[in-house]
Order: C-alpha cells, then sequence, then structure tokens
C-alpha cells in the first residue's frame, strides 16, 4: 500500500527502505534535502514539504512520522492534520510520551483523522531483522495499516510460538495492537525500562568479575578473568543467554578493556517516564530505577550529595576524606 | 573416559546421561539406591558406596561429586579423598561457595590431589540443549578432563563466535577453564547474580503493565494489556529478546495471571554471595542487591520495619494507617 | 494582624489557635459548621461561607487556605479569588504539588492577587512546639505576612545559630522565604522526601536488630536484643540521635513488638513527588526512591513482579517454591 | 576505679581524659611515647609496654582497648591476655566485627579471662558530651565496670525518658549492656548501618535542592535556593530535626557550596557488614546499601559498569555518548 514517511534518519530512512523492498509505495519527506534524495534514489517518491506530501497521498492517507524528539513531532503532526482529510491516518513511530498521545489523539479525532502510536524497537538492526511494533489506537485504523506494520516486523524470525500458546495472533510475528492511544507507546515505554534493568544487571555483574583480582582481597582469592571468553561461554546453554549479552560478548572481544569507551551513559526518555509510571501505579521499581540513577551518577564527575556526606563526616568525626588522587 | 558422578539427582543424573550417549563410562553412586538402580538400567556401573565407587575406578581416578548443599559436599569430598591416591582428581559440580574451593583445594593438594570446581548452568533443560560448564583449578587437572566438559557442554549450539573474536577456544563451545581454584564457582554465582538481576528486571517490567489499569489512574490513561501477547511479541526483533522472556512469555500463555504462583520467591546462596562480593571489591551492585532484596521481601506477610514506619507515622503524624483489609 | 483562616481540620485549627494566643485576629471557615463553633469558642469569628468570609476581612485581606487534598484546594483557591480583590493574599498552606503553585500564582497575578505557598511542617505537635514553614511567593505580600509567619513558627526553640553563620535572617526563628512561587512547597516536598528517607534508614536497622536472633544463625552469632532500650540508649550521645528516634523509642516502650501495627504504609504525593523532582533534575537518589517503594510494597500481600519470578524459575529449573504457609 | 587504656588517639585519648576527670585511676598506654606523656600531663600513669602496664593494675585488672583496627586489636589482645590473669577482664572499645569478639571471647574464656565488646559512639565530641557505649559480654564483668560505663556515657543528658517507658535502667543514662559477646558491636555496627542511611537521606535531598536551578527544567519551575537557611529553618520545629541535620547546616554556613570537599567519601567496616548481617538474617536493607553503594561509587571516576553499558548502547542502537567534557 502508499505511505508517507516524514523523517529519514537512521530509523526512519531504512523502514521507508524495507517497506519499498516489500513492495509498498513510499512517499517521503526530511527537512534534509539529502535524506530525501537518498531515498529517492532507492524508489521513493520524493517531496519538498507537508503540503505536497499530503497532495501525493490517495485518500484515505497514511503517513508515518518517525522523528526524534517530542515538541518536533507535536509540530509535524499538527501541521500534517492541517493537510489531512477525515479518514486519513497518522501515525508516530518515534518515541512519544504516552500521554502525549492521548492529548494528540483527542484532538485529531475532532477532525476526523486517526491517530496512531507505533512503539518501535530495532535500531540499526532493524532493516534486515525487522521492527518489533507494538502499537495503540482505534481498531480500524490499526487494521486498515496491518499490511505495513506486517512488513516492519520482523515475522516469525524462525521463532515458534511459545509452548503454551494457543490462537496465533500477529504477536508471533512481530507486531501488536495493544489498545487504544498511547497503548502502543506505553508498552514500548515499559520495554526500555525493562532494557536498562537488564543492560544494568550485566553491566554490575561485569564489573565484579574485572574488579576479582582487586588487591583489597585476600591473594589467594583474587581471579584474573577472562571476560571477552566469559561472555563468549554464557551465549551458550546459559540462563543469562540474551541479545544484550550477545552485544556485550561483541564488544568484549573487539577490546576486552572497554576503553574505547568513556563510561558517560546518556538516558533517553523511557526509562524515566518508566519510572514514573511505577509511581502513578504505586509499583514498587527498585531495579528499573537503580538502572536510571547509575545513568544518572554515570555523567558528573562528583554529587553534591557526596560532598554534604564528606561534610557530616567531617563534623561528627573529624574526618578528612583522602581526595582520591 | 571413565568418570565417576557422586549425586544422582535431577542434575547428576542427567549429566551421567549425557556422558554416557557420547561414549564416555560412568560409575555412579547415590545414597538413594533407586537412583543408582536407574542409572544401571541406562548403561552406568552402580556402586553402593564410596570405597566402592574408588575401586572400579582406574587410576588416575576422576569423581563428579554433583550435590545440593555445601556441607553435604564437604563430607563426600572429604570421604572420597580418603579412598583417593596422588594424581586423582575430584570435581565439585555443585553450587559451592569459591571459598570453598579454595580451601578444599589447599587440603586435597597435601594428598596430591587434584579439585576442580565447575559452575554448572542448565537446569532441567541440560540433557538435551547441554551444560554451561565454568571450571577452576590446576591446569593439568582440567586439561585432562577435558573430553568430559566437551560433552557435557552445549557446543557450539549453532551459535557462531562473536564478531570480534580471533583465536576461538573452548569458550565457543560451552565450556572455559576460568583460573585457579574457586574461579569456576566463582564466575558461577556472578552469573547466578546476573540472573537475579534479569528476572527482576522483566518482572518489575510486567509488573507495570499489569497495573497499567489501576483504577488510581485517569481513565483514558489506563491500558488493560494482554502480557502474554507482549512477552510473545518481544520475543521478535526487540532488544529483550532473551532466554528468561522465552519462558516468562511460556509461563504467561499458560497462565495470564500467573495465579499458579503464590510469589513467595526462594533464593538460592548465589544472589547473596554475589552481593557480598561486590561489597568485597567495593563494587556498587544497586541491581544485584535489589534482586536480591526483592525476594526476601516477598518470603514475609510484613517486615518489622514497616511497622516501625507506621509507629513513626503516628508519633508525628497522628497518623492511623489502614489495615489494608 | 486579621487573618482568615479556611479549613480547620487537625492542622488548621491548631494553627489558628496559635495565632489567636499571640493576638492576632482570626476570621475561620471550614464545610463543618461544629469546626467553626470549636474555634468561635476559643476566639475566632466564625463565617458560614467564603463570601461571608470576605466580607468580613479588611482590605488588604489575607486568608490561610489549610486544605488536605489538591483538587479541593484548587476549587477553595479560585472560589475564594473570585470574592477577593487586587491586592489581597492567599496562602495555601496544605501540601500542594508545586508545580500547581505556578499555575495558580500565574491566575491569581492577572486579578492582581498575591498567592504564597507555604509548606507547613509541625504535625500534632505544632500547636505547642510551632510550625517550621517554608514560604514561596511574592516579595512584597512575604512581608506583609510576616507577622503571622513570625507567629506559626517555632521561634529560636532555644537553639542557638549554627556554628559559622551570619547575619541571623528569620531561618533562625523557623520560618524562610524560600523563592518565587513554589519554592516553598518545592523545599518542603523534598523535606518529606529526605523524611521517608530517614524513616526507612532507622526502620531497616531496627528490622535488623530484631531479626538478630534468627534461627537461620549460628547459635552463638544470635542476639535477642531489646529494642526499646536501644533506642532509648542511641537518644544520648549518638550520631543517629534524632526527633524520629525520638519517637521511635517511645513507640518500642509502649509496644515492643509494634504489634498494634498491621505494617500497612500510606504514602503521601510528596514522597512521589521528591523522586520525579530528582529524575526531572537527573539526580540520582536512591534512598529516597527505596524508601518510597518499600512503602508501595507494604501494602500489597504479593506483587505480580513475584509470581513472574517464580514463573521464570520454574521454567528454567523446574524449581516450585514452597507457599510460605 | 582503676583501669587501662590502650590506644591513646583521638578516641582512646579523650575517654581516659574523661575518666579521670570523674576520679577513676587511668593506667595507659600507646606505641607513641609522645601520646602517653601527653596524657600523663593530664594526671595518668603512662607505661612502657603491655607487660608493664599489666604490672601497674591491680587484680582483678581491667583494660580498655581502643584502638583502629581490627588486626592490630586482635594482636594486642592476644598480648595482654598473656600477662592477665584469670578474672581479669579486656575491653574491645573499637569497631571491631561481632564475629571477631564471638571467637575472643571464647578463646579468654578458657584463660579466666573476661572479654567485653564496647561500641562507642561520639567521635571528636564525646570527651564534654559523652560517649554512648553499646556493651556485649559476660554480666558478671559487665556489672564490675559498669562505674567506667556511667562515666563514660553522656549521663541523662538532660533528656527525660521516652513516654511509655517504666521502670528507668542504663540506656537512660547512655551505656546498654546489649547481650554476650559480640552484642555490644552487633549493636553498634547498626547504628552506623542507620548512620549511613541517614546521612545519605539528607545528601541526597540537598542535591534536589541544589538542582532545582537546573537548565534542563522550564524556567518558571526553577528555584535558586539557599541551602544554608534551609538547612538552619530545618533544625526548628520540623520533621527531619537531627544532630546529622545540625552538622549539614554548620557545613552549609560555612561555605554553601561545600567546594572544601572533593566528594569521595570513605566507608569504614560497620556499613559493609551491617549490609552482610541482612543478607545473613534474609532482611531487606535497601536504604543501608544504596547509602554503602553511593560511597563506593562517589571513589572512582567511572565504573567498568558504565562502560559495559556504553558498549551495549553502541551495539544496539549505534549509540555514541557524548564524552561528557
Amino acid at each position: 500500500m502508499q505511505i508517507a514517511m516524514v523523517g529519514l534518519g537512521r530509523m526512519g530512512g531504512n523502514m521507508a527502505r524495507r517497506l519499498m523492498r516489500d513492495g509498498h509505495e513510499c512517499v517521503v519527506y526530511d527537512r534534509d534535502p539529502a535524506a530525501v534524495e537518498a531515498l529517492v534514489a532507492d524508489g521513493a517518491v520524493g517531496v519538498g514539504d507537508l503540503a505536497d506530501l499530503a497532495g501525493h497521498l490517495a485518500p484515505p492517507r497514511a503517513a508515518w512520522v518517525m522523528l526524534p524528539a517530542g515538541s518536533v513531532t507535536d509540530r509535524v503532526v499538527s501541521e500534517l492534520a492541517g493537510y489531512f482529510s477525515p479518514g486519513d491516518v497518522i501515525v508516530d513511530g518515534g518515541n512519544s510520551h504516552y500521554k502525549d498521545d492521548v492529548r494528540r489523539a483527542k484532538t485529531l479525532v475532532e477532525q476526523g483523522i486517526h491517530y496512531i502510536d507505533a512503539g518501535t524497537s530495532g535500531g540499526v538492526w532493524g532493516l534486515e531483522r525487522g521492527y518489533c511494533l507494538m502499537v495503540g489506537g482505534p481498531a480500524e485504523a490499526v487494521t486498515r495499516l496491518e499490511p505495513v506494520f506486517a512488513t516492519l516486523a520482523p515475522g516469525d524470525s524462525g521463532i515458534p510460538p511459545s509452548p503454551g500458546r494457543t490462537g496465533g495472533g500477529s504477536a508471533e510475528r512481530g507486531y501488536l495492537h495493544c489498545g487504544p492511544a498511547g497503548a502502543g507507546h506505553f508498552v514500548k515505554m515499559v520495554h526500555n525500562g525493562i532494557e536498562y534493568g537488564l543492560m544494568q544487571a550485566y553491566a554490575e555483574g561485569f564489573d565484579i568479575l574485572r574488579n576479582a583480582n582487586s588487591e583489597s582481597l585476600p591473594p589467594d582469592e583474587r581471579y584474573d578473568l577472562d571476560l571477552a571468553d566469559i561472555a563468549e561461554l554464557w551465549r551458550r546453554g546459559s540462563v543469562v543467554t540474551s541479545w544484550l549479552l550477545d552485544l556485550s560478548a561483541s564488544a568484549l572481544a573487539e577490546n576486552p578493556d572497554l576503553s574505547n569507551y568513556s563510561g558517560f551513559v546518556q538516558d533517553s526518555g523511557e526509562g524515566r517516564w518508566t519510572v514514573q509510571a511505577a509511581i502513578d501505579e504505586a509499583v514498587p521499581a527498585e531495579v528499573l530505577t537503580a538502572a536510571l540513577f547509575a545513568r544518572f551518577r554515570s555523567r558528573q564527575e562528583h554529587t553534591f550529595a557526596e560532598k554534604v556526606l564528606s561534610a557530616m563526616r567531617h563534623g561528627f568525626g573529624g574526618h578528612r576524606e583522602p581526595t582520591g588522587d
């Protein structure tokens, strides 16, 4: 089917390519003309602005917006809606907050336009492996776009349905209509929250392995471990096998000290929003939160909190901390 | 080669079977004669006590001890050493603390007996998938037992070596000589510590998803999510793909409410030891520790700490907590 | 000076009494006529509705709103503003979110009305000890109400200024103009966040003391400790001396088992908001968050997360958890 | 009564002074002769070695050992026991692990010597305020030394017994016989564990206050707060009043940025041992543990864990972290 792709960055560009490979027709726009040209070279119809884009789509129209930041998405969705007609569909495939989806859907429904939120996992590997899609929005619109979701998704990936499943469903092919507006991004948000926790679990474990030869330990209880080999080992038959472990094993194989990384770790919004959702629901989420805070801490030389600790220690015990140099 | 298996429970019995399937000769002992008979039916040589076992082995002997608890292992290793001769090898494949390995190895080396600690992951799936083996001990003995490790291990499992690896090594076939005495169990311990963290990350995520329809939330930000479908979805193309996710997906498919589980969660020693190792090394391990504490908390109706909180609240604010009924 | 008090619950009623004792004139309103009558008996001028209240105040008016929940405060502030004139002041002394203060202040300033947020600590002890006041809002209005703050506050409480202080200031008498709209409630929010962390630190410590005689410990490392005596002891000369410890000591003296408390612990908004503020600022706040999550956990028999853990354990190891009965 | 003091550092020296001020006779020893001379100038009997010390004491002897590290204490206690006779008492007032107390007490009891462990809180303030004493050991010996405990302890400090207390007891005067060998240090250990948690709660709170003017926040929700004033304010009438807050207020008054502290924070053994005790008892202790880990983290520029996170992020998303410069 015909669909527009707005935003041709690392994600959007490859998604358009995957759609075209499967026979869909893509009308593409990006504020960077070079990005548009690159897709045109791959067979897309390029346009110069959103009005032009709307003009190239046959009603009922469908446009997939794939932009990095919430505020830009807001503006583009809003402008696009101005050129669209009742019955058209706008998909936000970026990492919007689900409450923004609820708000946008309410606004667009007044114009008769359908709004779909599609949480998209896959990163740089998606073009070949497919994108895991978590979709929220009105059933009618989601059904209409099913060919697009089916193409973007990984398909069964050679993975048989889990024992105990009956009745099939699209989850077994890598996309799922999770619920009404916001449900897709809510599920994607929690997905990323879990990802933070998983990553931190591996990270702490490798840290303990690496420091097993610390001089503070008794000599015959010190180990000089080969982390690359251990990660490789665990990929086979262990309980902690995962794709994140595969990535760790490869990184450690290439550079066992990971000295090519500073240890300054960014966080995107989803980790924060997951903790906020947990708090809204009164669900204890220690691990997901600790993983988030570890990233906050990684970006500071010292926290003010730590200075407060030293100040108190000096106050009650006359302790002078060493400078750490 | 010839090897004895001491302890024929869920793990030891299947390991002996996997060894025999690959042509090794197994002499087996368990304090339960029925367990011995079952293995004899599968081709093993059964013996009635440890002296008898030593007598059936041709020097240099090799015995694999596969017992659940540390104190029993201590006793059996010690008794076995009494019947063994210089050059013989005793392998502890259970979940001993690495400091116990260091102690045992020191004692046995005085008798000229080699001690190997072999951390073993695989559980009920090991017979078919193989056991991921983390091995510590003297190189000479480890090399001699390599045919046994190679058979027990999963082999390459169809998983190509990680990009960036060069030079091969047994890790790519599912077993690894990690270092001297205790190194194998140290690595296995951290493996299980990571496992706790990973499990808790998924568990918290599913908890947030499940409570997304809490009545405390605004009506248009509530979602009634199908957790079984979401888990199935994430198995395809998402960043959180793992074997633990596969297990969760299957459990949720069979019983979406998991009402067949009370929520009372045991912990084995490795999770605790991992935290203690982190503390010994001064490595922050928030996630692994939070995962452990969540299990402690799961086994109590209320902590005393919670009553202290209520008592203080009553003291400063006159608050009376509802009873929760 | 003359001031109105709206909301005569546990907090508002006593605050009006403390003001009248110091010579201020109080016009009081509560939706419960009995509450009004009780204050009238103590010397207040009682009124039947907010219009009546505005009528009894001489411009420039000042009203202190002391209501439990945010939504009610919104409504009352808004209605009151309808009866007020430019130059009048409305104080919200409840536990509003600081972002609500910012919003309200913006609305009221358009009518020329000053809005002050006054975070108030003191609980049931405030009538005698005074209320610690954290104030946000425009300097002009805060200055005008200084006699009210000075009366409500504890004064110097016999506590000399901290060594190192110069220049005095109202903080040394128990009230402080912290900044513009919302600053008072922001500081009060963090105050309560800290309170959660402090309480949890004591609670965990007493829990460890209480379980020091656990049967899982070696017999000669078990202690049957008298928690009431220990709490009493620490009140004298130890580093952990505090008012919260005083409250704990008293509660333990009255009932060493705290069996009069179920262990079901409520949380008010401030603990949650503090964590959200920490996340907004990217400040790691492990302890304050863990304290919040402990309360969430205290209110559930079992979390869904715990059932997910058991399900995974069953999946990979065939483990069957005991039921905990 | 007569008592020896071994170890005349910051703690031991002042304790001897406090004892002499109250009429006790002190025989003192330190490996540094200058430290001995300083005490002799204050009225003590100085000795040159432990044999000499034993000779100057009239049986039944009593010696208080006040040394910083466990290994030194072990050696000194052992040497001292060689010069002592049945019925004599050795007190360890340092920060020994309670399991070391249990071990030492077992050894000494074979020689008929009593061993007392006396956890001592008070730091640089103890000479004037007194030392809060948590005592473990045999009742007979503890009773004999009660005059010493009573002098060292703060006494009632003008603090009336907690409401609800009946029957008095020495806890109301600042010392307590907690139980058999190790009980004193166990209680002191948990005291310090709580202290870590309390300190971290304040530290995080002040960190959130300080970052309330972060540029990442909306301009009208930013606050430039005066932390010194806020700390001073909370000392009067708030729920978070404590001695640790007093110390914070003073430090902030002297240097609002705490720029005189690097933020590199040491931990002593008690924080670690408290977490280990919690794990041994299966008591969840999130806050006390998070406080410990925050100190571990403060002493590293970056953890290896953080590099593992960046490596994974690069692997799945092609993310390149900024360097943080």
